[in-house]
């Protein structure tokens, strides 16, 4: 039997463009000799739908388009991911579409209710397995979380038989490294069953949520034998042949695909997708934004370049008597280096005019943190008009060690459309900016940029150690904090130094504010600054102080 | 038997406030003769405590918190809602305090996790039904949602016996109306067990969500008896006497106090409460705004009024040459009227000093839209700057109409910490300004900023008729789309003139993005642009067209 995953970048809620891109993997599969097509989960209308959920309409839609789809592609069976509205509830739900109409329905067992998941907001669970056979294989359909529990699913699928091969339709969000516990599951699953695993997962991006693709085929011994592309569409297909001895062989039919080599390659692709795909998916094709001549506005302006293309991406450098020759001179070379558009626009006589304004009140003084302030929303009304004026998307720049401690001007740096290294800690932009210039293969990034100790230039000789602790120290204790959720005194028996430990979780807990008012970014990690980490705005715990 | 429910306005994240607050109704308990003293669900973490439930140092802060207040109050019985760790599964659980220690657990078993709810994301259901015997009186305990599907409790209570009182301890957010469905569902579960209620509801406002109190208590045959203050705290204090003839009577130890009027009562102290809370429990004692001289921010400016006193308001009035002198002296006869601190800041020297510096730009013009969004920006710098200099919240005025529409500048008057108005339709901001003059009982809002069309001011002669339906309209249909989640279709069918609601619609769904990055504020209707609207910014379903 041939099988083929059809992972494909499906728009949420364009139902007649994702059932397009189905049809034309079907026609490519009619051409290859397909016993069974697979799709994503939810790929009809593309995942997550969330409240669009609750729209009568948008459920009629998709009946209508399954059905279509159906009718369309008679000639393979295919599994397609839709939500099922039956007698009031709703399923997430896979069709068995075969012969021009739906044959079968399979809905979802587990659904998963943590993290950036609300499926228990929308679905109830199905209770039935649902088995298929094709060419004398039975084939035991599940949906993503499904098999995530394989002790659940062994009692769930008690009593069906033999079964030949688990198909998994996903819809699996990325973060780094998630990859590895995919395939122990995945393998996991194989060896429980003894039977091959077909593994077919969406890709593309969708707000903050990155889905990298990598459908795969497992044996029932567990191997992983063949993966489709990271980060990309692709078309796997594979023999199923072989079975005596209850075990099932994959037979490929192309050469492995090159696959991320490390995580930096992972932290690459996916900010090159999500900033593709939010952009393009919102209608825009153009994107411009600050360079500051640091660090962080370098490296998003070269995942812009790698995303849009470099006619896409405009720069501009709004330098004010704090920026250093140095970082304006960078800024011109880095846009140099890209090949972008690059304007400067200086923003002292904005900034003189605002203080003499300001002045006219008496508590105001242009020394302290409101006068800083006020030159980063200088910038963000500079960027958002020029966004408004010619229909570009506003790209912001700020990183999660920043965004995490509240280290930027709410409207300020923080106004925009898109925040494309939100949740990629200080110390892995410098990293990536090493790694981007490798793959350029040319100092896209400038030495400098790479070597200067970080400041906001917003007063004179400012430098980040003033009022932050070092980048490595901090994005140890965020790492902890935040990503891993251990406590302060967790952090601070694993040797942290109690002190900084304390001062950064307050910093944390103090600006859930910001953040909330702050543009959706690319999710790189297992705990964003997103849908996965839901803080009270007003909130009285003290994290920082531990058992007392 | 004498029962109080305690409805206070907790803090979340504050343990030993709450708890502290818990010990002085003990106090005020014990010198009335109480027997059982009843306090809100999860009051002493306060509702809802989100993703500090995932902290460890929290539930262990909590459990040591429950512990403590048992041996503080040894002499009442208690019932207080906290979430129990047990066996690493967490439950939202009320826990009996008597003899100075916790003497039952009752855990919720109808966990909520639709609109503003995710409790399934935190909490196990509880399984067993908790009775408690005082007074030879069969008591049973419930938390929230467990009442509000009777059928379901029928069958949880069975077995347990004759019962002749149903405690519930909830947190029930407020939206306009709502008391009257609380009513039913408690009338209604004290007939179906032909027993006594006592209800006590939570009372504060938390971010967005407004807990308005109300707690009552219903006889056996389904009357309301007693109920507390509405947006206030209150100990309500009644009788359970008389159960002959398996009927129980309550005897409220007070005569009735006054609840709101109407529904306009409702929303004027709704707005006054949450307003009220989010500043004082995020830290600020003063607010600063922006005076247009238009209805939305005379509205905004005397809720803040009322909710922090005069002498912590200051307006802002920022006009450019757009302004009329009409709106210009309204806003300072406003602030007049109200006793405010006022100032004016002209914005015409940064907006020419703008002009000139994006003029440098080949595609700046003076004329278009991206030029009023920059008056718009300029005068959220003005605001964001004095909030800095001087410690004081913005509010921001925009009302649900524009917020719906995205009639609104994105870092411009959107910019601020608190949205006080952003559920109430502009149809009822006009009739909230005519109650606000009743209550105040003169003109505080000018004759003339009532009746005036309204505009943005940000070219000349420009109308908010030139850009929106007649508001009537408008607001008929976002109700409709928004609130009661309706379609094109239906709303189309029903009388609504169809380009317009199609028009209405596409508007709502392309302004996602800019909703997401508004400041949070109160909660009013069943459907407000928060926690309860959760929709995808990249979506490409257009429901405007209704079924093709």
């Amino acid at each position: 039997m041939r099988v083929a995953l059809a992972q494909f970048n499906a728009v949420v809620g364009d139902l007649s463009g994702n059932a397009e891109k189905m049809r034309s993997f079907y026609v490519q599969a009619t051409e290859s000799g397909i016993d069974l097509l697979l799709f994503p989960e939810l790929s009809i209308c593309g995942y997550p739908p969330e409240d669009l959920l609750y729209k009568r309409g948008f459920l009629d839609d998709i009946r209508r388009a399954v059905g279509q789809l159906a009718a369309d592609c008679p000639d393979i069976m295919m599994v397609a991911g839709f939500p099922q509205d039956c007698d009031g509830k709703l399923y997430n739900a896979a069709a068995v579409l075969s012969g021009g109409r739906i044959n079968k329905i399979y809905r979802k067992g587990m659904l998963p209710n943590y993290g950036v998941f609300d499926e228990q907001r929308y679905f109830h669970p199905g209770k039935e397995p649902v088995i298929i056979n094709v060419k004398n294989l039975n084939i035991a359909l599940t949906i993503c979380f499904d098999i995530w529990n394989v002790e659940w699913l062994r009692d769930f699928l008690e009593g069906t038989g033999r079964i030949d091969m688990i198909l998994n339709i996903s819809a699996s969000p990325f973060h780094l490294g998630k990859i590895k516990k995919r395939e122990e599951i995945i393998s996991r699953c194989a060896k429980q069953f003894e039977c091959a695993v077909a593994y077919c997962n969406l890709v593309g991006g969708q707000d903050e949520l990155i889905f990298d693709g990598r459908s795969m085929f497992a044996d029932s011994t567990g191997r992983i034998i063949a993966k489709a592309r990271a980060f990309d569409e692709d078309l796997l297909i594979a023999d199923l042949v072989g079975i005596d001895d209850s075990l099932a062989r994959i037979k490929p039919l192309r050469k492995p695909i090159s696959q991320p080599g490390d995580l930096m390659d992972e932290v690459y692709q996916a900010l090159v997708l999500g900033t593709r795909d939010y952009a393009h998916k919102n209608g825009f094709d153009k994107v411009v934004l600050g360079l500051s001549g640091g660090i962080d506005s370098s490296v998003t302006a070269a995942i812009a370049v790698a995303a849009l293309g470099d006619e896409n991406v405009v720069g501009i450098s709004m330098p004010s008597r704090f920026n250093s020759a140095g970082t304006r001179s960078d800024a011109e070379k880095l846009a140099k280096n890209l090949g972008i558009e690059f304007h400067t626009i200086p923003i002292e006589p904005m900034l003189k005019e605002f203080d003499d304004a300001l002045g006219a009140i008496s508590c105001w003084n242009c020394d302290g943190l409101a006068y800083e302030n006020l030159q980063a929303r200088i910038r963000g009304c500079i960027l958002m008009s020029l966004s408004n004026q010619a229909g570009m998307l506003v790209l912001t720049t700020g990183n999660k060690s920043e965004t995490a401690v509240g280290y930027a001007t709410l409207y300020g740096d923080t106004a925009g459309g898109f925040a494309v290294i939100k949740d990629v800690l200080k110390t892995l932009v410098y990293k990536l900016a090493e790694r981007i210039n490798q793959i350029w293969e040319r100092e896209v990034i400038p030495g400098d940029v790479i070597t200067r100790p970080p400041s906001a230039e917003l007063r004179p000789d400012q430098k980040d150690s003033d009022s932050l602790p070092d980048y490595d120290l901090l994005d140890e204790i965020l790492k902890g904090y935040v990503e891993e959720d251990r406590s302060a005194q967790q952090l601070i028996e694993s040797g942290l130094p109690a002190e900084v430990v304390r001062k950064v979780i307050r910093m944390v807990d103090r600006n859930e504010y910001k953040r909330r008012l702050c543009p959706p970014g690319v999710r790189i990690t297992p705990k964003a600054f997103g849908k996965d980490r839901r803080l009270p705005i007003t909130n009285r715990y003290n994290s920082g102080t531990g058992p007392s």
